[in-house]
C-alpha cells in the first residue's frame, strides 16, 4: 500500500484509501464502510472514472483515485512512444477528470500536474507510473498541511466546551478539526446527520469522531431544527465540494437548508476549504443529479412501493447571505470578500483545498 | 372486520386497520407496511396499548385500536359483576390512554366514551364488547365526516395546477385532500419527505398518493429546501399531532425545519385538524423521546459503528409566527386565534379530529 510518510500520515486512514501497484487501482469501497471494509480493484483507468462515478471513493478521496488512476494509466501505455504516451495520458486524463459533473476543474488541474509529472519523467526515463504515484503522496502531503492549518482557524471558533454540527463528511478536516480539539483540550460533543441517501453522516464522520474519542451523536436529517434549538448547538460546519469566489457554496444536498435553520436559530455556519477559481461565480455551477431510485431504498431496502417517484441532488447551494465564515488555510474570511485570498497568500499551484 | 358501512369506508385502507372479533384485537403493522401487509394480533388490552406503544399502529390508527383495545379489555372481564367491569374498564382506560405521551389527554378522551358507552350497554343488558365496537365505527363516520370538511378547505387553498409538500403521514386528510383534488380537477403533484427514521413519507404517504392516481415523489429529509426552491413548490402542508390554542403545532420532527424553510421561501406552511383544549398552551406538551437507536440505522440496517449514540425526538413544536394557517372542519383560522374555533361552531363531544 502507498503512504505518505508522514507526521499526518495517520490521516490517511479518515481518507478514501486508493493506491496503484501492479498495474491495478484498489480503492477503499466507502459505500460500505464502516459495515464493511472492502476494495474495488480497477484493471484500467476507465475503470477508476466509473468507481468515482459510481461514489465508490467520495468526497477528498478521488484527490487520491483521480492521480492513482493516472498512474494506472501510465502503465496501460508503457510500450508506446513517449508522444504517444502522452497521448494516451491526456485522453485518459479527460475521461478520470470528469467522472463526476461537479469537480471536473478540479479534477482536471490534478490530471494536469500528472501529466507535468509524465512527461518530465519520460525525459528523465524514470517510471511514469511510480513518479506520478510519488507525486500523488507529495500532492497528498501539502493538502493535510493546509487542512491542518484550516483546523486551527476552525477550532479558534469553538467555545471551551460545545456542541457541533456538521454535515455529510468533510473527510480531512473532520480528523484535523478533533486532533486540534483534543491537543488545546477543548470539549466538543457533535452532532451528525446522517446524510441520506448513503450516510455518509452515519457512517463515516460519526465514525471518525468516535475513533477519536469524542462524544458523537447521529441524527436523522429531519432532526437539525430539533438539535439546534434544544441541545445548544454552538457552531454548524460543513466542508464544499465547491466555494464558489462570490461566496455561494456548493455542499451536499441539506447544507442549504441546515444553514436556513441554524440562521434562524442565530447559530453561525462556518465552512472549510478554499474559494474555487474554477466557479467565479455560483452561475457556473451544475447540480449533479443522480440515480433516482437511491430515495426509493435506504441501505439497500426498498422504502417506497413501486411506480412512486425518486429525486437525487447530489448537491446545493447556500448563499452567502448564510454564510457567517469561510475558515481557510489564510484564515476566515467573509463570503463577500473572498477575492481577497488570492492576495494574501501565495496560491500553491494546484489550490487543491478540502 | 369491522368496517364502517358508509361512503367513506373506503378511506379505511388509507388508515392503520384494527378490529376487535372474537377475544383478540388485530392491528395491521404499519412498520412493514407497504412492503408486507401483515396484522399484529393482541390478546389482552395491554398488549394493543404496548403495541400502540410499538408504532405497530401510528398517527390516526389509535382512533381505531384504542376503542378496540377498550372493546377486548370489556370481553376480558365479561364475568365479572357490573360494579368490576367498569373498574376493570377504568383501569384498562388509563393502560391504554398512557401508549404514547404525546395523546394521552385525546386517548383519554376517546376511552371516556368507551367507558360511557360501557355503562350504557351494561345497564341495558348489551354485549358491552359488542357495544363498543358499534361506538367506535360511529365515532370513525362523524371523523371522516370532519376530515371531508377539512380538505375541502385546504384544497380550496391549492392552485389549479401546483405542487405541494406533505411531512410524514397525514393520515385520512391525506386521502380525502386527494379525493377532493381529483373531484375538482386540480392537478397536484406532490413531493413527500421520506421522514426518517420510520419512512412514513415513502412508505405510507407516496403509496396513498399513487393508489389515487397522483404524480408524488419521494424525497430525503435533506432536500426540502432544494426542491422547495428549484420544483416551484406551492404549499407546505401537514396534520398534527397536536394543535395547541396557543397556535404551536406538534408534529413529527421535521416539520419544525421544513416550516422554517418554508418561510424563508415564501411558500405558506397550513396544518389541517383542530386546536385541542388538552393543549391550551405549548407548556403542556411533553415530547416523547423514542429509542435512539431508530437513528443508528435504516430499514433494519446498521448505519453507525458501534459506540456512537442516536437520538430520536417523535415531535417537534412549530411556533404559530410559521404557521400560515389551522385548516379546520370550520375553515381557516390564524394560529394567533384559535380560541375563535370554539366559539364559531358546535363542538362534537369528542374533539377527535385528525
Amino acid at each position: 500500500m502507498q503512504r505518505a510518510d508522514h507526521d499526518l500520515a495517520f490521516m490517511l486512514q479518515y481518507e478514501n484509501i486508493a493506491w496503484y501497484e501492479d498495474g491495478k487501482v484498489k480503492i477503499l469501497d466507502r459505500r460500505i464502510y464502516p459495515a464493511k471494509v472492502e476494495f474495488v480493484t480497477c484493471h484500467t483507468h476507465q475503470e477508476v472514472a466509473q468507481a468515482i462515478t459510481d461514489m465508490v471513493t467520495q468526497s477528498a478521496g478521488p484527490y487520491t483515485a483521480v492521480p492513482m488512476g493516472m498512474a494506472l494509466a501510465a502503465h496501460e501505455c508503457r510500450d508506446k512512444t513517449a508522444a504517444e504516451q502522452m497521448e494516451y495520458l491526456r485522453k485518459a486524463a479527460h475521461t478520470i477528470s470528469h467522472a463526476r459533473p461537479t469537480t471536473v476543474k478540479r479534477m482536471a488541474l490534478l490530471c494536469d500536474l500528472c501529466l507535468a509529472e509524465a512527461e518530465r519523467a519520460l525525459a528523465a526515463g524514470e517510471d511514469t507510473a511510480q513518479a506520478i504515484v510519488k507525486k500523488t503522496v507529495e500532492l497528498n502531503n501539502t493538502r493535510y498541511e493546509r487542512v491542518a492549518r484550516i483546523g486551527k482557524y476552525l477550532v479558534d471558533l469553538f467555545p471551551e466546551n460545545g456542541t457541533v454540527m456538521t454535515h455529510c463528511f468533510a473527510e480531512t478536516i473532520v480528523g484535523m478539526m478533533l486532533r486540534e480539539c483534543s491537543e488545546r483540550g477543548k470539549h466538543i460533543r457533535l452532532f451528525c446527520p446522517e446524510t441520506r441517501p448513503y450516510f455518509q453522516g452515519a457512517r463515516l464522520t460519526a465514525t471518525v469522531c468516535r475513533d477519536m474519542g469524542f462524544d458523537v451523536t447521529v441524527i436523522s436529517d429531519n432532526m437539525p431544527a430539533f438539535v439546534m434549538q434544544r441541545e445548544g448547538v454552538d457552531v454548524f460546519t460543513t466542508a464544499a465540494d465547491a466555494i464558489c469566489c462570490d461566496g455561494h457554496v456548493v455542499n451536499k444536498v441539506g447544507t442549504f437548508q441546515n444553514a436556513i435553520v441554524a440562521k434562524y436559530m442565530g447559530i453561525p455556519y462556518f465552512v472549510t476549504g478554499a474559494p474555487d477559481q474554477g466557479h467565479p461565480t455560483v452561475d457556473t455551477v451544475h447540480i449533479e443529479m443522480r440515480d433516482p431510485n437511491f430515495t426509493l431504498q435506504a441501505m439497500g431496502v426498498r422504502t417506497a412501493a413501486e411506480g412512486v417517484k425518486g429525486y437525487y441532488p447530489a448537491f446545493d447551494i447556500t448563499p452567502p447571505h448564510l454564510v457567517s465564515g469561510v475558515v481557510t488555510d489564510l484564515g476566515i474570511y467573509s463570503p463577500y470578500d473572498l477575492h481577497r485570498y488570492f492576495t494574501d497568500g501565495h496560491i500553491d499551484e494546484h489550490n487543491l483545498v478540502v
